[in-house]
């Protein structure tokens, strides 16, 4: 295990001071101009040398016709060119000193007998010189915080706290925009390809030392380094959540992987148990792990499953305790006390049973800071989930009859929104040690949800997708309890041996 | 049953030339004031008649001191007043001669012993009358397609094809946005409240005869009429699809229904029992159930389970793949014929297992046409299911890169756009006997995909969402053939006998 990211292959990969680019022209069209592209249009500040046999200048950098000719020897090379000539290009990097590539290049194992052998090629030159790289057949890698993004989509997708391993590169560079509108982005990224030299468990390594990744999200179609894998998550999901999506389970599934990196897999149990043995929480889809990811890197340490759902509509209401039923969670009756105050809060009409039906939104501030307040003051309560609506059309057409002109409703509507983010902040703050999360069937974009997710606070599309990630947040802590308790055990019992 | 919607005592209901409207006054922050404004706002342009004590004029219109006073005995009265006053309030429009209305104010059956005493002075008020009533302590109803809708919230959600009957008001009046954003609409729906005089089982009648209900959808928290409901569900879900999200099958859901609306709700093993005896589609989820009417509401009758995917991306195409598995959907191999007809058009690099994984689209015109169409003439393939990316700030930065001038994009970004739309529509129209289905990461609302839900191919947020959707559209042909096997079974041995 590495201490520090600087220790990891991986770090003059994702975040180098200078790259050399091979493959990028001044044809868009191409896969490596795209790329190069990116890495511009994001504003990376290290230095770029684009290697080209023919143009002088690529997209306005200065080219070079080898990269013998480079006044340096880049941290970096990524390679974007056809497969025949990949080798002989990895090569020419390694006798510059070259020693750190990302192969983006496809045709290698995934291609059948005649590939596979040309990986055996490339494997072979990299341990001559002492090269790592990423890939073949990737999409590179993304550090947002860096604005380093060569993958060919680059929406303006925010930094953030996720970080991810994929056997599949799309779900690096196609799902920015995704992770923007669920309150998410990346820490780093990481599209591992065909795995020849750098893999998961490097990844793994890096993304457990880094200290802007706070969840870690593994796209997996098969494992290859088994022992390492599960020694590596283990050590790493004690220190922080990692939550894997295996695709391969089913038979579709398991032929769509094969044919996709060329990695085996094997059956969906074989599975279970190697993330159950290492702490890794499983998700089913794409959806779940970055919902996970979210609760994961917002929430604090839930003390149990004990939920109260706060709602001022029944039917949300009743979906929300369904889905929290479903995933484990429990809805106990509050304390005679808790009644007692939140009766002068809320109508004759309204339930104090759990969930909390208000019926109406009678007072902003009591919506959104005093009965939530009340409600987590209760021994009782582990984690609170609560129904957003506040609809800006809604609020425009009140403020309209209120009487307010016309000019003055923007201003008084995000006046008053802003009222209710500040005083669900305040909440969030006053009860560090019980998560509060959120759900919606409005759109996460709009004011009030979006400037909550922008903050840390989780809100989700629907009340299930918020119970599975709370569950799955709890079932975290769960695990990690469970194995140091295992291990102190272990620990005094050698003491006592 | 009944043949046509003028028959059911829901007609004069959600289609009333005039309404009485009691409890709107000047102060839009009462519940019945909001109610009318929603009426007037989306343009209803039937005659709407206050009835104020005090106030002359309520919002713009002529109010009137009692509803003896009312010029005429309008098609129906919404009544959104003190529960202690309601009773005599529907007696006086007895008097007037009025015969429907909707009862939203709360305080009945759902408040204990008294309030259901109350409920039952309503109801025989109403006998007494002939009156037929929704409500009380429901949210009302909206006919988009009248414009007639006077529930609290009403965003400019289109008109559509999915009826409701719904055991709580908040799944009507608050997912005019969320279906709107998912290419759906309401024909007709319907707030049931307590059920005291109309239940689920009149709106049944009413939605299976509405020639503008392509899907029924249904949120249960408990069924009273039993024998009526699965008696009238059978015979209309023989001739459209019936698809129900029953609450109450977690403890939790069952409690928070249970204080809702005081209906009765039971164990989930006893409703999937009613739902099967009935051919209707049980959904887990407000999310899913939707999801259902999508494709109910749009696909032609799938032949079988089989399915092809198409995608430019590994990761996306291995998520569906799992997703079909999932579903009970099964991914066939092509035809030696058709993988010869796709050879021309896709790198050698990519796969033509299915999914199909073109690596990335070469050329838009064999993307979104001559591929799938060469997919879809395959007698092996019942079903597509589509990978759709296409960002727009991609395609904007590969015009500008191109050279496009920069006032020139917006409109050559959407003339892309639109020959992709239109190829792809036309590849509808051309296969009609085989379901075609679309799944993105990427927001509903970008152009390509927004435009495609307009004119009626179902896109999904995410494989698993479009997989299951199609499982239930298979299963819901299964269950409807199947019943129309035993029934003509029946007959035939009834005509032996």
């Amino acid at each position: 295990m590495i201490c520090s990211i600087e220790d990891s292959p991986l770090y003059p990969i994702i975040n180098p001071k200078s790259i050399a680019f091979f493959g990028a022209s001044n044809n868009i069209l191409r896969m490596g101009s795209l790329m190069l592209s990116s890495t511009q249009a994001l504003g990376y500040e290290g230095k770029i040398y684009p290697v080209h046999p023919s143009e002088t200048a690529v997209r306005g950098l200065a080219a070079y016709q080898s990269i013998a000719d480079v006044p340096e020897a880049p941290d970096c090379a990524i390679i974007v060119l056809p497969t025949d000539i990949v080798c002989r290009t990895l090569e020419d990097c390694g006798k510059k000193g070259i020693r750190h590539a990302i192969v983006v290049s496809g045709g290698f194992r995934e291609a059948g007998p005649e590939g596979a052998a040309l990986q055996k090629k490339l494997e072979r030159i990299a341990g001559r010189y002492g090269i790592r790289f990423l890939g073949p057949n990737c999409l590179g890698v993304a550090n947002p915080h860096l604005k380093f993004n060569p993958t060919t989509i680059t929406d303006d997708g925010a930094p953030g706290f996720v970080g991810l391993a994929s056997q599949s590169g799309s779900f690096v560079t196609q799902m920015f925009d995704y992770l923007h509108r669920h309150g998410l982005g990346f820490s780093a990224a990481f599209s591992v390809g065909n795995e020849a030299n750098i893999d998961l468990v490097d990844c793994l390594e890096y993304l457990g030392a880094c200290p802007r990744t706070k969840v870690i999200t593994l796209y997996i179609e098969g494992i290859t380094r088994g022992k390492k894998f599960v020694e590596t998550a283990r050590a790493v999901a004690a220190r922080k959540p990692v939550v894997a999506l295996y695709i391969g389970g089913s038979e579709a599934g398991r032929s769509a992987g094969l044919s996709h990196t060329g990695s085996l897999s094997g059956p969906d149990e074989i599975y279970n148990g190697i993330f159950r043995q290492c702490g890794i929480i499983r998700a089913q889809t794409l959806t779940e792990m970055f919902d996970y990811a979210l609760a994961l890197g917002t929430l604090p340490r839930p003390k149990g499953n004990r939920v109260v759902v706060q709602t001022h509509s029944g039917g949300p209401g009743a979906t929300a305790a369904d889905a929290c039923g479903r995933a484990g969670l429990v809805l106990p009756s509050l304390s005679a006390q808790t009644v007692e105050r939140l009766k002068p809060m809320i109508p004759k009409t309204a339930s104090t049973a759990n969930p909390i039906d208000m019926t109406f939104s009678r007072n902003s501030e009591e919506t959104f800071f005093n009965i939530p307040d009340i409600l987590l003051d209760d021994d009782r309560i582990d984690m609170l989930l609560a129904y957003f609506l506040s609809p800006g059309l809604f609020v425009e057409r009140v403020l309209r009859e209120m009487g307010v002109a016309e000019t003055d409703i923007p201003v008084e509507r995000d006046k008053m929104i802003n009222g209710h983010i500040e005083a669900f902040l305040t909440l969030v703050r006053r009860h560090p040690d019980k998560p509060i999360v959120g759900f919606t069937y409005r759109s996460l974009q709009e004011t009030m949800v979006r400037r909550l997710l922008d903050r840390g606070v989780p809100v989700y599309q629907d009340p299930e997708r918020a119970a599975r990630a709370m569950a799955a947040a709890l079932s975290y802590w769960r695990m990690r309890d469970e194995r140091s308790r295992d291990k102190s055990k272990k620990h005094s019992s050698i003491q006592r041996g």
